[in-house]
């Protein structure tokens, strides 16, 4: 019977069986990037958005802990039992460290917000996909996002079946004429834009920061436009100055901000601990709700619950500093200050203006964008690897709109200070040994 | 413009905006058990699945890290920078500690697998969930489960939008002329059924063992209709007496099973560590993969990777034991056979045949099927908890298929031996006081 045929897939199934996201271009480019480096232990990598390890500990690890389990006893009044079950059982779904988050942002970043209203997840992509998940109601739901955007926002969405429509970024962190016309052209096209995805302090990977005023006016325009904002800030921490901006959730008094936060940066990768901040009311005929509750819900089924031990270590790290995550990384914040001051220094050294080739200078952050003379290609990265010792990723890989062929990005992160320039002056070799002759 | 507004959401959105999985009355079912019983907290516990938790000590936490950092340091011959990174920072996506799981399969299940086929998850949950991800590929993707049905595997596949389909288990287990007839009426409405879940061994929550036999031919049914088998084995280390039978994954000898595990009960469920083992070929024109490969992808959108710190604790754990599961809950199988012993003891006690009360006798694991001459609702849950002090889990919570409105689910895992009389008395109590007069 041949339905019948067509209906059985084989066990075990053929790739194109299987959920179109597993062989997105997108991953399939991230993994190549990850075996370019494994290839190559030897090359400076101006790739990595890891951040900084030199100052990691293992025995922090254990200090944080032990914090973190005398502040249930002493703090919260928990006898050993409970303790003991804080730490070891199941647990509560918005997590046991949503208390300690929010005091945090109120600490940090201003941001005033109900300790409910935090849900705290397996890294800040966990969070991510809990709001689209919670915005995605059938195939009509969109996402706009800022282009050039973080490949896990697009990888995200594709699991979920979420289009991502692109916004321009321009000069300024994004142009908000073009985020109203992705709005309407969603909506002509009969979808329902639900949410634009951005990263308003040092996007990764363009390493832009969104003005004050543009900040106020963005605002304006989700709330005209329906939108919620999503609000990604792993790298706020880290500007090159002394100034700081306020995020768009501290500017947000009418709750169209769902702010993502990450632990990875502040503390360490290893704890895998991000957050949801979703205070948006959800009126619902059962009792008063929060967005946050719901993402809970989503989370029960995805991953039950955070663990609470990683919890507990990222909680103590934060009590050993008062919940401040500033005073926590005042060491590392010198280091990524240097690195990107250096890096930029060099660069100009190398390619002084007029120069065809070109970067941007980002006020904070990891990420330099860099414009050069030729077609950037995983074959190039090869080769830039094998001869002249440095990796770097190519500007294509975070494109939601239209190719970018000639840009690629450099991080100043992960390396220490001292190997900066020499990454740099490999890297102007393999520029110089791929620029086209002069006319 | 009318189309415009009907497809500007407000933000923030209503509930009715939202994916309709996060309003499922699974989840507001769950929700409700939980707020019973925060609400009575002098009640005894015949609802709560978690594993009994008299041995555990967060000292064992910092031992096991301490174990697992050796194990790097001695036998990985790591040095102390890369100890460093790996508990730290971002990692392998298949995780850290693949290689110690695979060897606990060797040594506790007889299962022989090459470690790069395991994927360390967020606990179980997400195994489940990535492993339906990929095999959701579009609308006409269904499950079939084994009818009644554990709600996180229900919960996952709405959050999926991936229907779930029922068989019945019978007495035995698993109804293979019903698991037939469901493949078959599943792709005679054009859809196409690629797996069926089922726990083998005791089952959450009927409580039954697959026999030996019914294992060989399931897997041959399954082939003959061209079904995965997602294998969930949370129970499979606490029979009642001696036997052991093998798991499905053991008998596999044609990659027909996916196996689902969980270090929940055998570790603690603060590490949140499961994993999957998907040793499937995956035909795919860009060289050799297998399904493991695939299910990472879909992880590093999800997740990124599990926790190395929870990872690292887990590993040691297994390390102590060499990598014996069976090993390390020698006490707590103990309780766990004296706890089952004692509840269907008392049960037998209480309602001695002939009775309009019953219940199943499993061989294993923790939960108990009752049978009562009344329907069971939660507000009978709530009065059972206020007037006899004792909390059951309603058995229509997990049902894929047609209800059960009078049965519900005891379970033995979560008290100590020495309160499980008292529990059933007061459970008895409840019982009685809402069955009818006889004739």
């Amino acid at each position: 019977m041949n339905t019948r045929e067509a209906l059985t897939t084989p066990a075990p199934p053929a790739v194109t069986d299987l959920h179109a996201s597993l062989t997105d271009p997108a991953l399939t480019a991230m993994t190549f990037l990850n075996e370019v480096a494994e290839r190559h232990p030897g090359a400076l990598s101006l790739a990595a958005g890891a951040p900084y390890e030199g100052f990691y500990d293992v025995e922090d690890v254990h200090r944080a802990l032990r914090v973190f389990t005398d502040h249930l006893r002493d703090e919260r009044g928990y006898d050993a039992a409970r303790v003991r079950r804080t730490l070891l059982q199941y647990g509560r779904t918005k997590g046991i460290i949503h208390d300690l988050i929010a005091r945090h942002l109120a600490v940090d970043e201003g941001i005033d917000v109900d300790p409910e209203a935090v849900v705290v997840t397996t890294g800040c992509q966990e969070a991510l996909v809990l709001t689209l998940r919670a915005l995605r109601r059938d195939e009509r739901d969109v996402l706009l996002a800022v282009d050039p955007v973080y490949v896990g926002v697009t990888g995200a969405a594709r699991l979920l079946d979420m289009p991502v429509r692109p916004v321009a970024g321009g000069a300024r962190g994004i142009d908000l004429a073009d985020l109203r016309r992705a709005a309407r052209e969603a909506r002509t096209a009969g979808l329902r834009p639900r949410a634009c995805y951005l990263v308003p302090d040092f996007a990764n990977p363009s390493g832009l920061r969104l003005p004050l005023a543009d900040r106020r006016a963005l605002l304006e325009v989700a709330e005209e436009e329906g939108l919620l904002l999503l609000e990604d800030n792993p790298y706020g921490l880290f500007p090159l100055g002394e100034e700081r901006l306020p995020t768009l959730k501290a500017l947000d008094t009418r709750q169209q901000v769902v702010y993502l936060g990450s632990l990875a940066k502040t503390v360490f990768p290893g704890v895998r601990i991000g957050f949801a901040v979703a205070d948006q009311p959800v009126p619902d005929s059962a009792g008063p709700l929060i967005l946050a509750d719901l993402l809970a819900r989503a989370k029960s089924m995805f991953t039950v619950n955070t663990s609470p031990v990683a919890q507990a270590v990222a909680g103590g790290h934060l009590l050993e500093h008062d919940c401040s995550l500033l005073r926590a990384t005042e060491r590392v914040r010198a280091v990524y200050r240097e690195n990107l001051r250096r890096l930029l220094r060099r660069l100009a050294v190398h390619f002084p203006a007029p120069s065809p080739v070109t970067w941007n200078s980002p006020q904070g952050g990891f990420f330099v964008v860099v414009g050069v003379p030729f077609d950037v290609t995983g074959d190039l990265l090869e080769r830039s690897a094998r001869d002249h010792r440095v990796l770097w990723t190519p500007l294509d890989h975070f494109h939601a709109g239209p190719p970018a062929p000639r840009a690629l990005r450099l991080s100043a992160s992960s390396l220490p200070p001292r190997r900066i320039d020499e990454a740099v002056d490999r890297f102007a070799g393999f520029v110089r040994a791929h620029t086209p002759a002069g006319p």
